[in-house]
């Protein structure tokens, strides 16, 4: 059984702080489930383009309101507290923080830890070992 | 792009409730992620033996207050908000709510929907289509 909090998780490396959001990440790949989960904090104001060409995501907002655009279809929704979003098909979005937002987040394939968004807003595929 | 929220989760078929708990299955295996997800309502005063043997899930608490106890090595954790335990050991596990708890739950396989917890406190392995 694994064991972490926030607050720690927030207080070391597991933290990572980028433009318009910030992430804990509470579980990696090397902790063996086959998904990794982060509580993401989305900064008021942000406007984020994003493309998981390489991983499926599940974001549900504990807190905040913003709105995710559908980049395909160009479909805005709302997120409010209690908005879940799956990006089943790597969907391609611009989410945007209204208010500053909480997000429990899942990832399939999980994340490694060492990931930065490239230019086209994507994680990369892991390299091979 | 799946767009789904609380509030319908628990007002139709997604919501399932049980004896101690009820859980509003947001994504399911049928949605493609490899992983399902659900936002579990522990009632104040629960006491849950359970063991997913066939399945690893991670947990995080957004509200309220309880403890698990790991059945293997007889420790209790505290449960608070900002609290994710993960059973990467399908650990059995006594869950208890000292007041309700919210907690986001990642199962992996996903649930299909049909599964109820066995006299084991399991839920079985999917059956072959």
């Amino acid at each position: 059984m694994i064991v972490r909090n926030l607050a720690d998780a927030r207080s070391c490396e597991r933290n990572v702080v980028s433009k318009g959001w910030e992430s804990a990440r509470l579980l990696l790949k090397d902790d063996g489930m086959g998904f990794s989960f982060h509580i993401t904090t989305i900064y008021a104001g942000a406007e984020l383009l994003m493309h998981y060409k390489n991983h499926l995501e599940c974001v549900y907002c504990i807190s905040g309101e913003g709105s995710i655009e559908d980049l395909a279809t160009g479909q805005v929704h709302e997120i409010r507290p209690g908005t879940m979003y799956a990006l089943n098909l790597n969907d391609r979005h611009i989410l945007r923080g209204r208010t500053e937002m909480i997000m429990a987040c899942t990832f399939n394939p999980p994340v490694t830890g060492r990931e930065v968004h490239d230019e086209t807003g994507a994680y990369p595929a892991e390299e091979a070992a």
